[in-house]
């Protein structure tokens, strides 16, 4: 008989081991949002909840060479903030637990400090607390905490067949940026807009606040784990699917495959550590809410519309193409 | 010229550590809890606060050979889980951010999963979120939350002099069971009891809102870092220094120091990962307080009083002896 291979992390992936994790919890009656959306959160009154968010950033994994431990720092809040953004929710502390490769400086610490200091101010956040520890890998892990009026959470589950299907920004300049940076593809003068985007990625703070303010979304996903992956579980978990008309694609990112002979739709479809918003708006309430997200300094790009019909479909001249639900994810994916 | 030597986390230490991040960080007005105390928390209202706590564990420093998996993520929220015992707080609810080595089995996920649940569900709590990657050592980085009346937050800084100072049970047996593991110590019949100190270590949750309750505690901490640098810490931050009488070690503690040729106190003050509470209480309300503890299954041991001298003094039959300011503290401390 053959012996039943092991199954390692590396096997399960990311998405899997969340699901086994929750399948052992007890779980928490009447929370505000459910367990795997993008962020936690606690009742604190009939119309108020604390929420919560940890996220943690790996240097082996989440950290190019070239990113300096600032940046680093700077992302790990800003991986945080964006699943906040998605929401709809202001992040008002943070806390930090480290873990400290034992050849670290000072300067080291205090570049990492500098830059946790410098991603949450930049969202008006505090770092209030924090643990640190001694690890084999730089870890930076991250607790956001903020309150929401709880009708006003955008969850991942609520969109509707003819909600439209809308992001904001374009996408595939991280993958483009992070391949670059790999050295083995040419840039020519898109490289910094490229490379910044990875080293400097910015979360949509201000567009999610603004999207939650005016009352037309009826679900939203941040794209951090690749637009391809958000649009599947967004479908999955509002029961309905998407067509789009278009794979929004930054200019950036065709001149970089055109000149590397890569497909742009790969890099924007499949590429992930890339924090834009993907939400769904209920049609009338579509103007006031691209005019909203712009009275931020923010854009709301429409991309197709949510169906009945549960799949992932590209609509282009001639025929329909089906979407795949892979992207980025941890154990799986090699940077 | 000598070159000045690199200054690393490892001469830093933790303590130093901390000190450096926080001197680079815009601090947030009025907290509720100052930085550098065991918890974090957020104003919510005049009366109530938000309370946060990030701890993690790493598997190559704070976890024996000896100790499962499921002993290790119970131990990584019992850590954090004490420290909102010291401030006096409910634990509500956990995030957890888990770093996984990519060998790493379903069952051994499962085990992780098994034992974050147990504990949080022994000190009602409940698991509500979280995050995984990977990473070279097992993480797992615990965020807790609860909320707490402001009045009802038991500090680090206002015993006074004269306040009776109290623990809330005798110390050096995960000290001593550390040692017994690591194989270089005999235990005979004590040997479970200082095991299981170390795998299963207890927060003093159900003592620390007793405590708190009663309203005659002047000033509280967690001993995980040791009782010594506990005392030395209460002291600093409360302006004051301690007369002890005693030091409480537990019976076991010295059969087992006997057996073995060690100095008994040493482990009692200087062992560290011991989660009693330590406490300073008004002598008006002594009383009251020891009942409020007994009334819960707990007890209150006092073992000095809190001087204007701001030293750490035991005074034995003849003469004063100073508690130096040692214990475990993380890149200095070797297990």
């Amino acid at each position: 008989m053959n012996q039943p291979k092991k199954t390692t992390v590396a096997t399960l992936g990311e998405h899997r081991i969340i699901q086994i994790i929750q399948n052992h919890l007890t779980p928490m009656l009447n929370m505000p949002v459910p367990f795997g959306d993008d962020v936690s959160a606690v009742n604190l009154n009939e119309t108020l909840a604390a929420v919560l968010k940890t996220d943690m950033l790996v240097a082996k994994t989440d950290v190019p060479e070239e990113m300096s431990l600032f940046q680093a720092a700077r992302k790990a809040i800003v991986m945080n903030v964006s699943d906040f953004a998605s929401k709809g929710v202001q992040p008002i502390a943070a806390l930090v637990a480290l873990g400290l490769p034992k050849g670290f400086t000072q300067k080291n610490i205090e570049d990492i400090a500098d830059g946790l200091n410098a991603g949450a101010q930049e969202y008006g956040a505090y770092i209030i607390g924090g643990d640190t520890s001694e690890a084999s890998d730089l870890i930076i892990s991250i607790s956001l905490y903020g309150t929401a009026q709880k009708p006003t959470l955008m969850l991942r589950s609520g969109a509707k067949p003819g909600d439209i299907l809308a992001v904001t920004g374009l996408f595939g300049k991280s993958a483009a940026g992070l391949r670059f940076l790999l050295g083995d593809c040419s840039a020519s003068k898109n490289a910094k807009t490229l490379i910044d985007a990875v080293l400097t990625p910015k979360a949509r703070l201000y567009e999610g606040l603004a999207l939650s303010g005016c009352g037309g979304v009826s679900a939203s996903m941040d794209s951090s784990d690749g637009l391809a992956w958000t649009l599947h579980e967004l479908a999955r978990l509002s029961n309905v699917g998407f067509e789009l008309t278009e794979v929004p694609i930054a200019p950036e990112v065709k001149r970089f495959a055109e000149l590397n002979g890569l497909e742009p739709s790969e890099l924007a479809l499949f590429g992930g550590e890339e924090y834009e918003l993907v939400v769904t708006v209920k049609p009338e309430k579509w103007e006031a809410t691209v005019a909203a997200v712009e009275a931020v300094g923010g854009q709301l790009l429409p991309i197709g519309k949510a169906t009945e019909q549960k799949q992932i479909l590209l609509k282009t001249k001639d025929k329909l193409l089906a979407i795949e639900a892979r992207g980025w994810e941890h154990f799986k994916s090699q940077p």
